[in-house]
This record gives structure tokens, C-alpha cells and sequence, in this order.
């Protein structure tokens, strides 16, 4: 007997019918003796039809409130679960956030949690029940409710698996597991069978949006093995669990890429102490996201720095730029749009010399010009021309010999 | 400065425009210097989308879950106004059930309120905000969520208010008080102005539906003054309060009536001792709810005995007196639908001899004969044939004096 903790996302519960089909698949694991836990998201819709709503009220919906009326979502679905459930003849009881005691800090929208307090729920697992839990939502110390924002319903469910101690959590998805590249533009890209909890943490980072990042961050830390698998099948999906010997002859796990960037460069800017400092706080406090950046010296005390945001952050973040190049002197300021990042992630990258050199020999091969580079000990991302982004992807991830054994047949 | 509780219904908050209006119309009142809680029914309709959402899923919803699912409604419409009136430039906070800490006893979707903690109320209202509380719901000992029921608001409202000792407690509708009779049936009704608790009693029990008559009996117990009114008018409505001396100048307050019912009746039952438990234990059991029942005593140690049900309730109810009648014997069991109790409620009853006589000889004045009569301390009742229901009404309003002063030019 394990004990598991499944969680099911907005797609997999969109509708009375899709629930019932999940009740009856989790009953099944259930008949074969296992304690089931189950996590559940809003249906899907919900919380795009509540963000509408809240924005007939007020311009900019007050947070705490926000909370209030999102975690409805999710507190639908677990009462119709856990009815669907008693329907086909188990026992179940639904959670909320507040009833298991998933306790918050106060950051209304996007709340971390602090604590989890096991007794209901081994309570009601002791009492044969298949326990249904509100995922994405928690409770601060004062009563207050919380959201933990997107991707909130894999972290709750990761969550619980590390408070539980449970055998496995599996987070069940529209797609099959994680994947060597997207299969939208590899069509011979591989599922993978097992991945490190680190090269899942930097698949997420840049792009893969199958597992939220948050959510790999805790199972790492509290070791709990994760299973990325289709609602829609039978079939194993991806593994996601400490690093093993056998992951360590795949020097490269996966390819992945992110669009939608935009290139900010300020040439020739005085290189003194606290200079990024102004130039990068007003952008964060003006709530921009920065991705890369990257400064590069000149002669004498000038130097070249150049960095990314979303495109929708473009015109914003160079108007702010050209303020403060104002103050602190620069030659010019200079940007684009319509840039991409294609990175390659594995854990072998560690062991293995000469991996950032062979990706840029490939892309070079394919006349592909890199416009910018950032590495981790498991990473290499290169900025490029929007336009290469899919010529890029596919080149490197048949260099990497990621694709099915037989890729000709595949394409 | 007052302390004021307000209650808005489900048409008084169906849809956004609608929810920022009755924020702007409490918003008004804070402004006056009152302080202010607002207690809100879900939007018109979801309840009933909640219900056939249920129904999908289990024959018999679970009452625990059915619970957690219908508590959504009063959550959504909570939050949103909360942010209405925050975008409208003053300070509010939603109050859940369990927040406010509404302490109810176990029985789920028609739990009774137990305790009310005014703790958090007074501490939002000495912050100087308007505190937005989810009507309906509660919360049991074992943190379970619980609903109170049909009309369950207006039970949330006068609760608050008396365990706030609140100076009133306005209950918002979508007509503009109570009246001396059903306006679509007497177009010369009258709308009461003040009208005590008991008599308020006997009307809600007897199909007035303006007030829910376990309010009533709070607001009673606690000596809360009611206002019933109209949420799309700034017309005074009509106060519910404690008996005074214009009052009782009064005789009868209010005609009213309800349709839909069923007789039936049991011939030469032999009368002897727990012969009523073993006819009507097993109906209540059946979850058959039996309004009036008579007994007459014929020759001999043989009764007649006749009862009403719910006309939908008739045909399952008259199969198993049929199975109990084979038992304890009897000359026969008969029955009809298509009966409608027509009553005579007021305080001024007490003191006045003939009332009953009175209105008996309206009713054979006008044909209709009476099948059964049943009566309290401040009210008459009469099953009439359905088809005499308004003539009754009619009749009875206006030989008590009730219309409007010129009845002549309503009609």
C-alpha cells in the first residue's frame, strides 16, 4: 500500500464529465489499496471569467479580495469531486487551503507556503477516505485567504507529498511528460523517462511550462520523486527525481526556447561603482522583469551592458532607460524586439568540456548569429533572431542525438 | 452615528452593474457617519447552477460537500463587492462564514446558528471599514462549512445584528415591505408600516416570503428592529419591531394565503392512545412535511382525522396511510388536491372577541365553503377550494378594513 498524492490541472476537470472520469481513475488506484490524496485546480475557464469580473469593480482588483473570489474556483471542483467519488460508491471528503491548515505568508496573488499541518488529512486518510484538496489556495495567520499564483496547483500538491512523506506525487497534465524539445517544432522529439530535479528546475526556467518551478524547487528540497503524466492515457509519463548515473550519460537533457523577448543595449556607459544598480532598480520597482544580462568592458573605464525583457515590456523599459541614461551618461541606447532564447539543459554538461562550443558551432553551421550568451553549470541559453528560433531547436537537438532512434523516419 | 446591518438578497446583487450600485447605496449611508455591515445572498441563479452541477454528479448530493459547492455563491459576490466599493475610494473587507466565526450545529445545507464571535466584526468596523459578510453560511466545530438553508441570509443579518446589538438591521428586497395582503391578487393592498415580531411570524410561516421566519424569530428573541424594503427605491419599507399600543388598534394586519396544498383525510380511526404517532412518525420519516391536522370525535370510540401536505407530496403520502390504515383500521381514506389555506394574521386578535366568526361569515357570504379551520392566538386559518383563493383574499382584505384609503378608485 503507498501512499499518493495525484493532482489534476483546469483541463483534466473543465467539465461535469471530464470530473467524473477523473474520480473513477483515481478510485482505480484507490481499489488497488493505495491512500489517495487528490489536488484539483479551478476548472478551466474559471479564473479567466473571475479576473473579468473583479475588473468591473476596480481598475486594479484589491489582492486580498482577489483571493477571496479566485479560490471559489477550486472549491467547486473539490465538493462536485468529492461527490463524483461518493456517486461510484467511495468514501471522500473535500479540503479547502484553510481546513487543511496550508499556512501563507500575506503576498495576496502569490503567496509562499510556510507550513502544512498533516493531522486532517492522515485523519481522514486513516479513515479510508479519498482526501480532495482545494489546490493554489492557503490561509495566512490571520484568517486571511491566499492564492499561490499560477502554477499554484503543483506546488499545494508537492507540497503535501513532502508533508505526507507520500511514495510519489503525480501531477497529471494535457501533455505526456516532459519532452527533449517541444514536439510542436521537433516532431522527433522524445519523451524523456527521467530527468534530475535540478535540470527540471532549469527546463522550467526557460520555457517548459509542463511543471511549475516553484513546485520543483520544493520537491527537490524535500526529495519527493515526481511523475509529469497525461490525463488522457495510461501511458508512464516523466520521472522527476534525484540525479542518478544513469541520467549522467545523457550529457544534454533537453532543448528548449523562449520567444517573445526584446534587447535593450546601452553602449559606452561609465563604468562606476552602482551603476547597474541605477539603471535596474527603477525598471524591477516599475514591476519589469529582467532576464539576461550581460556587461562587457571597453577600453578605458566605458562599458557595453545589454539585457532582456518580455516584448510587451519593450517601449516601457526603453523610455525608462533613456531617463536614466540621461543622468548617468551613455553613448547611445540602442534595442530590438523580436529576439529569442534557445538554451540546452542537462546535468552531464558539468563532466563534459566543449558543450557551449559544439552549440555554437551548430548554430553557426546553420548561419544562425548569436547576439547574445548566459551559462550555468547545467545550461547554456543563447539569444538569436526571433525568426531562427525552430531552425536552432531542431539543429541542436538533432546534434545532440535527443530525437527518436530514428529521427529520418520521424521527419 | 449608527451601527447598521444591511442585507441585500440575489436580484439586489445579479450581476456587476447591479453589485456597484447597491455598493454606492451603502457607501452613501457610511458616509453619514454610520459604521456599516453588509451581508450578501449569492447571485440570482447560481444556487440553482450549483445544484444542477451537483445533481451530475451524485443522485443524492453529499449535504457536507453540497455545502462547500453552494458556499462558492456567497464568496464570489462577497469579494466583489468588496472591491466596488474599495474602487469607489472607501475601505472594506469580506468576512467569510468561518471568518466571522458563525458557529452552526452539524446539519449540513439547513444548519441552525449556535454562536456568533464579534471579535473580528468590531475590530474591521473600529478600522473604519465596511465589513462584507457571506450570508448563508457557517462554520460547524470540526471546521466544517455549512449553509443554513433557503432564506438563510436574512438569518445571517439578524444574527449579526444581534450579536452586534446593531441599532437596526435592513433587510434590502425586491418589493418595498410587507403587505396586508399579496398586491398581485388585492391591488388595493397596503404596505404595513411597523408590525410586531409575532404577527411578522405568523405571516412568514403562512407564505408571506418577504422575511424568513427563523429572522423573525431572532430578531424576537434578541429585540432587533427590522426594516424590510426595497433595494431599487429609497421608500421606508415596512419595520418589524416589538409590539406597541398603535398596534393593537389593529385587528388584523395582513391577509395572506397558500396554494399548492392537499387534504387527507382518515374515516372512523379507531381512537386510541399513539394512533396519531403510528400515522404520521413514518410520514415525517418519509420527509413529508404535514401543515394542519384535525381531529373530530364521531360516536363511539371512532375519530375522523384529516391532514395537508404539499400537493406534490399527495400521492406518495396517501399511499402509505393506505399501507398504515390496513393496519389500525379505518372506514375509509380519502383526499384531494387542489385545496389553498386562506388566514387572517394580527396582534389585535387577542382582544377582540368574534374575529373567527367574522371572518367565516365573509367567506359564506361570498359561496365558498370552508373544509377546514385551524387557529392560534393571532391568527385564523381556512382550507378553501384552490379556485376561491383570490375571491378570499379579496373578500377578507377588504371586509377588514385593510385597502388603501380609497379602495374604490385602486379598483
Amino acid at each position: 500500500m503507498a501512499l499518493i498524492v495525484q493532482k489534476f490541472g483546469g483541463t483534466s476537470v473543465a467539465n461535469p464529465e471530464k470530473i467524473k472520469a477523473v474520480a473513477r481513475r483515481v478510485l482505480g488506484k484507490a481499489m488497488e489499496g493505495n491512500q489517495m490524496v487528490v489536488v484539483l485546480s479551478a476548472m478551466a475557464g474559471e479564473t479567466n471569467r473571475f479576473v473579468a469580473l473583479a475588473q468591473q469593480m476596480q481598475d486594479f482588483p484589491d489582492p486580498r479580495e482577489m483571493d477571496v473570489l479566485l479560490a471559489t474556483g477550486e472549491q467547486v471542483t473539490v465538493a462536485l469531486f468529492a461527490m463524483a467519488v461518493k456517486g461510484a460508491g467511495h468514501d471522500a471528503v473535500s479540503l479547502l487551503g484553510d481546513q487543511v491548515k496550508i499556512k501563507t505568508d500575506t503576498m495576496h496573488t502569490k503567496a509562499r507556503i510556510l507550513s502544512i499541518d498533516s493531522d486532517n488529512l492522515r485523519r481522514y486518510l486513516d479513515q479510508g477516505k479519498i482526501v480532495v484538496v482545494a489546490g493554489f489556495q492557503g490561509v495566512t495567520e490571520e484568517d486571511d485567504l491566499t492564492t499561490l499564483g499560477r502554477g499554484g496547483s503543483d506546488t499545494t500538491a508537492v507540497a503535501l507529498a513532502a508533508a505526507l512523506a507520500a511514495d510519489q506525487c503525480e501531477i497529471f497534465t494535457d501533455v505526456e511528460g516532459v519532452y527533449t524539445a517541444d514536439p510542436n517544432v521537433c516532431n522527433n522529439a522524445r519523451k524523456i523517462e527521467r530527468i534530475s530535479y535540478d535540470a527540471m528546475l532549469e527546463l522550467a526556467s526557460l520555457g517548459a511550462k509542463v511543471l511549475d518551478i516553484r513546485s520543483v524547487g520544493l520537491a527537490k528540497r524535500y526529495k519527493v520523486p515526481v511523475h509529469v503524466r497525461s490525463t488522457f492515457t495510461e501511458t508512464e509519463g516523466t520521472w522527476v527525481v534525484e540525479e542518478d548515473d544513469q541520467m549522467e550519460s545523457m550529457v544534454v537533457s533537453g532543448v528548449t526556447y523562449s520567444k517573445g523577448e526584446a534587447r535593450i543595449t546601452l553602449s559606452a556607459v561609465k563604468d562606476t561603482p552602482g551603476m547597474a544598480a541605477r539603471i535596474f532598480t527603477p525598471i524591477s520597482q516599475a514591476g519589469i522583469v529582467v532576464d539576461m544580462i550581460i556587461q562587457n568592458t571597453r577600453a578605458g573605464d566605458l562599458t557595453d551592458l545589454t539585457f532582456t525583457v518580455a516584448s510587451s515590456d519593450y517601449e516601457r523599459t526603453i523610455g525608462m532607460v533613456e531617463e536614466i541614461v540621461a543622468t548617468i551618461g551613455a553613448e547611445k541606447v540602442t534595442g530590438s524586439k523580436g529576439i529569442a532564447k534557445v538554451s540546452i539543459v542537462g546535468v552531464g554538461m558539468r563532466n563534459h568540456a566543449g558543450i557551449a562550443a559544439q552549440m555554437f558551432s551548430v548554430l553557426s553551421r546553420e548561419g544562425i548569429n548569436i547576439q547574445m550568451i548566459s551559462t550555468s553549470e547545467i545550461k547554456v541559453s543563447c539569444v538569436v533572431e526571433e525568426k531562427y528560433t525552430e531552425l536552432a531547436v531542431r539543429a541542436l537537438h538533432d546534434a545532440f542525438g535527443l530525437g527518436n532512434n530514428n529521427p529520418a523516419m520521424a521527419e
